[in-house]
């Protein structure tokens, strides 16, 4: 029998999770849950309704794992410990700083409920977090470093449309490839943010704005800018939405580290990653993480987990011995 | 207290295993068994034992973890069974066509005794294989690539060695750079042997040796060469021992798949591993599951578990709460 999915939030990653589902034949999508008016919310998948939020809680029979597609400054706070007292929940909560208050929270409740909710699915926070666990544990004493790109960061591209004269703009986050070099050669070498990454900036101005102005403003930003080496193209409208519609991300975690009794031999492990859509790669790593969690619960665990907690072939649609015999 | 680590066969490998226990903190040699005389074995670590392999089961309450460094040809088909009857045992066995025989084989003996037997530690089978289920999972119906290299193949240096005229060799497996930029391209190529990778082989003849008959006895080895471009370089022992008495290795795996409803979007994830030196390496991942084994012995599980049965962060010394805080 299929894993019964729902959906609660349709905007990119909850269409992500839409087509996730549709490449993974032991799942099914029951519903889609939104806090717009249903009757406005068009989905991909036939003969699946569309249910406003409120009615989730009654179809805690009907949905095995409730994927939660809100953001992690406001919604996901609030809807993973609340979803979790009714479903198995995924979300992707991805404010680093907040996880371990985000984790109380939900593992009181899915203690409580006798759900598994797992956090933090994704690829940062998730697979690059795996990734630095696997090469910490294996390389102690080593150094790791996490790039990002060449990626379009919507924070920045947000930040850019704030500024006055800008119509529309959009930000990549674009690693250094000497940096890189660098810290594959194993030197360990210590990185500002300056030399780490830089960002370009496509931006669309309003007619008889001061270019000058929009740029210097843009590249003076504390926090978002400042610290970087940025680049500000003016683009028409046309071009934005012809060259830079797609939403491109990805990275690199790179750890090195020594061994031998003098310490004498090095080793470099990377991990790369390079998306074409950020949101429908989040999405797929979701499904599977979901599949992982139906079965934690199955296998008689409750409580908040992250990718740290799940073994690897809970992951898979395939048997222990097919994972053996085939991918070992 | 920390984890007590015995070795098993005192090799490159044991040799790697006694690192890993010096830079892991939270581990302790208790003794090294040799089927040599004990008398002639010198280990790196002060005032730790070399015992007869016989005295091993007399020891079964000072010894948390077994790591069993023997060959899979032979030994450790015999090995882990019959060593798991006491310990918890870790072993690399990497006989790829021969997992699940060895798997049920040492799951028989483990739960009889109430063990935990790891097998096929390391890094192909191992983290290779762990970076082939994951990226499966997120990506299904999408394609994986491994290649091998640069590094040094034990088996194909040791025919070489075996050719006539030969008196000392050491070969090198490469992958193809033009193969790797075709699969990150996505383009799902079907690849020959001879497209992923070539074989450079060191040789020292013997005085006199028709060199030409050599090399031509080589690059049409059935299995081992025929298959593949390889390279014969013609070189002095001292050459041979300046520049290759190293054992670097390495690799990649990468999967390429699609996402969106039509397939639309192109993702590429791979993992990389350069090493200096391919036993310590070995060693290092072995030491990880050798934390992992003992763990999951002590919450009561038992039988065979492989890479993709072990939660991640059973490997690492920190606890859930600082990997949350430090590594997600």
């Amino acid at each position: 029998m299929a894993i019964r999915i729902g959906i609660l939030g349709y905007g990119n990653l909850g269409r992500g999770i839409e087509c996730a589902v549709k490449h993974n034949s032991d799942m099914e999508l029951v519903a889609v849950f939104t806090r717009r008016d249903p009757g406005c919310v068009r989905i991909l998948t036939d003969h699946v309704p569309v249910y406003p939020i409120d009615r989730a809680p009654q179809m805690r029979d009907d949905i095995d794992v409730m994927i939660l597609c809100g953001g992690s400054a406001t919604d996901l706070p609030v809807q993973t410990p609340e979803y979790v007292k009714y479903f198995n929940v995924v979300d992707s909560f991805d404010t680093h700083a907040k996880i371990p208050e985000h984790f109380e929270a939900v593992d009181r409740a899915a203690k409580a409920s006798g759900h598994v909710g797992l956090i933090c699915a994704g690829w940062d926070p998730g697979m690059f977090s795996l990734n630095r666990l696997y090469a910490g544990a294996i390389l102690p004493g080593g150094q790791d470093y996490t790039f990002w790109g060449r990626g379009v960061s919507q924070g920045h591209s947000d930040a850019i449309r704030r500024v006055k004269g800008v119509k529309d703009g959009r930000q990549y986050t674009i690693p250094v490839e000497a940096a890189l070099e660098e810290v594959r050669s194993g030197k360990n070498p210590q990185l500002t943010t300056r030399q780490k990454h830089t960002r370009e900036c496509f931006v669309v101005a309003e007619e008889g704005a001061d270019l000058e102005a929009i740029r210097e403003e843009i590249v003076t930003m504390p926090n978002y800018f400042a610290d970087y080496d940025t680049t500000v193209h003016f683009i028409s409208e046309e071009e934005l939405k012809r060259d830079h519609s797609g939403i491109p991300h990805g990275g690199f975690v790179i750890r090195t580290g020594k061994t031998g009794w003098e310490d004498e031999h090095s080793h470099v492990v990377e991990y790369r990653l390079k998306l074409d859509s950020n949101p429908e790669f989040t999405a797929s790593v979701i499904a599977a993480f979901a599949r992982a969690a139906y079965r934690m619960q199955e296998e008689g665990q409750k409580g908040c987990k992250t990718v740290f907690d799940v073994a690897p072939a809970a992951l898979s649609p395939l048997s222990g011995a097919q994972l053996r015999a085939q991918l070992l």
